[in-house]
């Protein structure tokens, strides 16, 4: 495979220094011991060792992970790896994949999504608040060349374009007014996924599930703790994130009952 | 996207029965209150609602999640997707990535992974225990019109064959002796997952990393907490995972350090 | 200290077996590989090492812990030690302390806070159930000699007989109805300490202690996480216990605010 | 129950300002939004509500908890109240129990000790760095009326004065080569808790524990995650503890097997 986003390294110490950079937008970086030009950084390459200043740093690929973490714009609350990687997951988001999103936020959910679906699928993501096209456009520049990625500056509740969709996003206030658009623009046996931060949102959105045309699969969080990376003293850090959001899975039925003969 | 699995169908009564129906093999399927033809099901057609003997069951699209929790048959203990989704992001697979894995097992990582690379990419996994191919052609024969796995049935403590890898992917009891050929293997900057089951072998590991051109990113565990879906009474599932394994992420770097011009 | 419980005790043998016995009752034990006398038992005393069969069991002096865990009939949902640990100290009960109780279930938070208080405390528990009296006493009969238990047989709805108590603990299923009693009963600055199994009881139970009398401290919940005792291959256990209750703490304070002279 | 730490109040807005305050030593108080005299805080009691320059504080009675979140001077790692409470319940540390403590520290685990044994118990603790003694001495001021607490300037390593304690509590870094002491110390069946951060050290101690007269009945660590206090928006707090250490749990058996007659 090529590099995963052109032109973008991750540069770092391995202690408390970490910095994404954009080599096309970029001319040097300063670092915490001295500077370093991009064109230094692109000529030494991924994976490279490099000492300036007394202190070691690694040139590292930059990947969707680093970028959402370290890169992107943060003009909302983002959705974080641990659960997008789920998210993924849950909602099958495999190359070819047809899927949907609303809303668009700053776009941390449709980066990892666009690169999973890949050149064969396509992400279609809603967004109204039309104050989120720019960070949007700077957030997803580098999955330019996917050309899989359609951005809508709209609501979803005043109708989804698409139709048969294989999955639909959802990371919006209130899901629940959604979901007889979505359920039209989902194929039979299709996926929602929404993130919620609240339980009376997750205690909502169930019961409008169950009133619509859906099945509920599973409601969850995700909780993720990291290790010191310390052999001979192996334990967790002291904090962890407590809490993003509730993840809630569901599948899209047809309305009509079938006949078993 | 056309069907993720072709021709393999979850049935449930969304309570206590969940089946996995590959309707290429199977005639018919046994439900707790009577049975149906696997030709009806796909009449039926995924998103269908089925009543058989007084309840209804609900027909769905088998994706790779419940392909994997409930369809493959498990020969040795697995990787579940609750860490398989967060591996994948970690190891930045997405369509055309060219990945390594050691050992195959019964496949449990191997069909996300192929899943997620895509025509365009491909999976090269070792596994020593010939004992296992059996397993292992049954659990990915669903995913063979991708053509994109190959399977060698030896330790990669041989060496291994591939170069230039975007990720490798380890869940071997002794990791710490097989670095060098990964690193062989893999691309700079390539990148590096481990799943283990004990804190001791964690520890083994981090100290053989450091000794080899590798940098470690992340030491994790991912915790997975369910709640009952009623939204009246809205709470967790009183039993839950303690534990499948511990995660360690690494990225491989050049031995010679570059110069800072 | 004399032993924890007169003579009660837990017999083990370190793997799957676990039994709390209560020689004052039973004449023998049966074991996986034979049987034992009770007075054999009590010869042996506390820490005894004794082959029955062919297979070591451990004599154990039966604390708290032991007996809520193996030793109580169990004719409600129990709180577990876990959670009873934190509310002893969130709710201060240590030596002298006269707390209230509601509802007394099956006494398994009666006991410890009875332990906690003493014979200079006092626990004074409400329970409207009147057919839980029989397994309120065999589970508090091994208490008996601490004198310090009053037991009512009906709701506090109808009125807490006690005042100027220092701490009340509330499991019964809404709670809201019941703070102005309880507010009556506490001191001031008096301790509150809630049990519920749901989110929805939670938010329901906020809102109504912001309409009264009381600041929340905290609302929390406690996971256990308990590890395979085997040196060279440390690591949780597979399973564990997903989730018992929300515990939501508050303190009581006066309805006249104080003048800053 | 007089009051649990004579002298000793919290005063917090409820919002971010929380304070402890002793009033035999202080002569005002310093608000965010003015100040206040020690004076009208007694005056004023437990549970009264005063407004200072526009802002309402709450003068709440201090108890074991809020004096170490908030009161104590802390010169060394300190047990937190989470891990302190199922301390004290594992170690059944009930009024009268006499139970030793290495180290001693800030004394942070000797306060809930101390107070959970009351005056018909003690507690005999050890700290060998006599640079501690100030920071002890003033932590455990208030508890003074006690007269339960034994402190020794030396480590257990040159044996425990004491015999047939009920109970040991350790926090020390190797335990491993104090459990001859600790069992001489210790009657039959008596229980014996250590705290310790690292995995390896885990490990360690279950294969030290193996090889002595103990029998392990636990090991664990506890999580305690915090909500928001917001009735129309419950989820839990962002961030959380992810770790302050593990818990090991054992009983001291007799070195001689008994006959079953």
């Amino acid at each position: 495979m090529a590099r995963i986003l052109p032109g973008i390294f991750m540069i770092t110490d391995m202690k408390k220094f970490k910095k994404v950079i954009d080599t096309s937008k970029n001319e040097y970086v300063n670092l915490p011991t001295g500077r370093i030009d991009t064109k230094a950084i692109c000529e030494a390459g991924d994976g490279a060792v490099i000492t300036v200043g007394e202190r070691r740093y690694y040139i590292l690929e930059c990947g969707v992970y680093d970028y959402i973490m370290e890169g992107i714009t943060r003009q909302t609350q983002i959705v974080y790896p641990k659960e997008a990687a789920y998210i993924l997951m849950r909602l099958e988001i495999w190359p070819g994949a047809r899927v949907g999103e609303a809303g668009t936020g700053s776009g941390a959910m449709t980066i990892p999504m666009a690169m999973a679906v890949g050149r064969t699928g396509h992400v279609y993501t809603y967004e109204q608040n039309t104050g989120l096209a720019g960070v949007q456009q700077k957030n997803l520049r580098p999955l330019a060349s996917l050309e899989n990625i359609t951005l809508h500056h709209r609501s979803i509740a005043d109708g989804i374009e698409e139709k048969d969709l294989d999955a639909f996003f959802l990371d919006v206030r209130e899901p629940s007014g959604l979901l007889c658009e979505i359920h039209k623009a989902l194929r039979p046996s299709g996926r929602l996924g929404v993130i919620l931060p609240t339980a009376n949102q997750v205690a909502r959105l169930i019961e409008s599930l169950q009133k619509h045309p859906f099945v509920i699969l599973e409601v969850c969080e995700i909780m993720l703790r990291q290790y010191k990376i310390n052999p001979a003293r192996l334990r967790p850090q002291d904090r962890m994130v407590g809490h993003t959001g509730y993840l809630v899975f569901a599948r899209s039925i047809t309305k009509k009952e079938a006949q078993n003969p």
